[in-house]
């Protein structure tokens, strides 16, 4: 339901999604596969270590946990109610989460605007609304953060801890994210997913993403803006990058949209690049785009400039980053004209054969020093705005010992403030470089495409910071 | 160098660079980290059971093996000769490999056209063809077959068994899909680096392919093409799928890929897919989908139609596929246009307040029988030319039941010469299950857009063989 902009109550209240200290689960079951099981059996599995406190009118006791039978039963402050209940009997709950002065409520039942119950979820919304207390959902999956060992929904993952504060409207693809967060280390600060968010809305997360100090970058995914005036006014506020994923635009996604969130997509995909234009946020196409630039835009500075040099051992990789950048608007430019002095630099760290061009090419026999030397000169050199390292694993190559040494000198020269990114292409060793490399703060990615769409990522995330601060 | 069309003599003797008897190893070293000791190393570390001859002047024995001053001193026959010395020596051994009668060359030495010596390039290749000895090379990284458990390069990995037959101008770009291979079970009945390609062609692997009983479909990686009329000829003779990458178009690239392969790229991006479309092949645009169309198109048939009917259990994911079929083309179809009576029976496999849309929402409870009848119901439909499915891992899903279930219907329903394509987002779980739904034949994907973009292949390869058929 419509918002004009962030709320203060709502964004005050928001700690508790995120950090209760206690947690009624209403509609707790004693039923492995029910909702009300898989919430508290994640809290625990998870180390959630704040006070559970399972309400079932028909259970003494659920998971070895006393149960009540009604919020209001609870001789402890709640911060955080989560229900799981039908979705007729919400309204009462919430009425006794009002009552115990319960800080948020976090709906999970679904069956309300998307299959056609749109009153019934905004009486809700009112209600909650007139009585301020933030409600999430209905409609939702759960949320979470690493940082607080805290899984509470219906999440099979926790993600490794990092930068991207995940606001997701899908469910499953928030789930997804979660699983690659653990498999390829995308680092998270939190996660949430906001089903039908019939009360708290994308900007007042987005609002809390930026107070919080374990986030670096804010990851939208959305099917449809209700409050897109609110939308605006948070990312415009916002001091951290925002990367933001459109679904639903396409024509047979409409109808989808509306019976997977109820989100109505009245507008062409025009009106939302207006939006997300005038929001100054980047827009990602493929999920894949929309993760992997959520990861460098968290981990790396803005980029503030074209002259981008690229350095690999493999001439094939190179020009894949060549096409891929030329189709994406940011052409390489050739190595003289960016600073004549560097391929001498550089030359001391290649073969004769190797190529004086940009990418450079310091050839498959490169070794870890070499890579050093070439790495360290272009990051220092002062006409240089962003260095990109790519690593084909030959049969020569240390494929490990060259991350470590490009890690060095990155946490030598974190204070040029020029963005690093990496590409390792290839099988299982290129893929435990790429954890590593992530672990210790550097975005690393599979393939070309991947890492040139990350640094087109951090250059448009440049000039919206420079529009910013002609305005 | 130039040729009009693949050559019989070429063709024939193709077989001796990927399943020899006997190699001679010529320049082979006692040095690890040398390409003449990799290469010795390799073939034995990964099963090579036919005979290896090294070739040193000034070595009595090469790594326990007795080692022969000439290729002439061998005392047996010699199928397949791999070079690995200077430059200037190359004419000298390719002389010895005539008298011997070796029935193929395999140059991986450098420093040739692509660093101004096309002359001396010209020269061995001269020489080659009037003696009809078979060049591969200069400047490559090797080649193999996991079927002949044979790896003869510079090369770390051998990939999985299955379908794609890799023909790559980029030794670094083939080094990463190799990796790949493993890693992501992307099966290959055998790979070749061509290098600066002096003789043997792109035309000549793809004839071969087309006889090689493992090759299932055909993926060239391009830099330049020095002989489009014999590529087009071959590519339109071929019983099997190709999907083409073509790289070094940008600007910067140009001059890159002269440097990498000496490869000339004097013509526009309009001449080169004007000779991909008269060829008939695929084109990918990047890196992963080059490899993800290729297995798409080794394992499955030709999709026949536009009737594709989608089954997830997460909406997300749902539109993510809805939104990238629609960018590329090929929108999806209501069900009820589709198949009147489709939506009827899957109805039987999903919950009430699953979506009767395309995609069909089988939702987040999906069990393993429901996904197994909707799956069963849809590629039995005489109206649906083929089935993607989608799991989303929700904390109840057996994500690994349902693949088996997927699994088996497929196999029940092969005969139906309809394409299923899976994606399955998310983490560890989903890799797993990937592989085993690949390793099972079916190309399985982590995002939308990538089992997207294999339909799309998919429905290209239909239309290229419907376009065939007519004239």
């Amino acid at each position: 339901m419509l918002i004009t902009e962030a709320r203060d109550y709502v964004v005050e209240k928001l700690p508790y999604a995120l950090n209760p200290k206690s947690i009624a689960v209403v509609g707790s079951s004693r039923l492995d596969g029910k909702v009300g099981f898989k919430v508290i059996e994640g809290l625990r599995k998870w180390g959630y270590d704040g006070r559970i406190y399972p309400v079932n009118p028909r259970a003494k006791e659920v998971q070895g946990l006393p149960a009540y039978p009604t919020v209001k039963d609870i001789p402890d402050e709640v911060d955080l109610a989560f229900v799981a209940v039908p979705a007729h009997v919400v309204k009462s709950v919430l009425k006794d989460c009002v009552e115990k002065d319960v800080k948020i409520a976090v709906i999970s039942t679904s069956a309300f605007k998307e299959i056609g119950r749109e009153e019934l979820q905004n009486e809700l919304t009112q209600y909650c609304r007139d009585n301020e207390l933030p409600l999430i959902g209905p409609n939702l999956v759960g949320m979470g953060s690493p940082y607080f060992h805290f899984n509470c929904g219906f999440i099979p993952y926790l993600p490794v801890p990092g930068p991207v504060a995940m606001i997701s409207q899908s469910g499953a693809n928030l789930l997804a994210a979660l699983g690659t967060s653990q498999e390829d280390h995308l680092g998270m600060s939190f996660f949430v997913g906001l089903g039908n968010k019939a009360d708290v809305d994308f900007a007042e997360f987005i609002k809390y993403a930026d107070q919080d100090p374990n986030t670096g970058s804010v990851a939208v995914y959305i099917e449809g803006l209700d409050s897109p005036e609110a939308f605006i006014k948070a990312a415009q506020e916002s001091s951290k990058p925002i990367v933001v994923i459109k679904v639903g635009g396409s024509k047979i996604g409409h109808k989808a949209a509306f019976a997977h969130t109820a989100s109505e997509n009245p507008e062409s995909d025009d009106y939302y690049q207006s939006v997300f234009d005038k929001a100054g946020v980047i827009r990602a196409t493929t999920w894949q785009e929309f993760l992997d630039d959520a990861l460098a835009l968290g981990l790396m500075p803005p980029l503030r400039g074209d002259h981008i040099v690229m350095i690999t051992n493999g001439g094939g990789s190179g020009l894949l980053s060549c096409d891929h950048f030329e189709r994406r608007g940011l052409p390489l430019k050739e190595l003289k004209e960016i600073s004549p002095l560097l391929f001498g630099k550089i030359r001391n760290y290649m073969p004769m054969f190797g190529s004086p061009l940009n990418p450079v090419d310091i050839s498959g026999t490169a070794t870890p020093i070499q890579y050093r030397g070439a790495v360290s000169q272009a990051l220092r050199d002062p006409n240089v705005d962003c260095v990109y390292v790519s690593i084909c694993p030959t049969a020569v190559t240390d494929v490990n010992e060259v991350a470590d040494q490009v890690i060095e000198v990155w946490n030598k020269n974190k204070g040029s403030n020029k963005p690093v990114v990496m590409e390792c292409q290839g099988g299982k060793e290129c893929h435990d470089i790429i954890l590593k490399l992530r672990d210790a703060g550097i975005p690393a990615y599979p393939t070309a495409e991947q890492a040139v769409n990350a640094i087109v990522a951090l250059r448009d995330y440049g000039k919206i910071l420079e529009a910013k601060e002609k305005a």
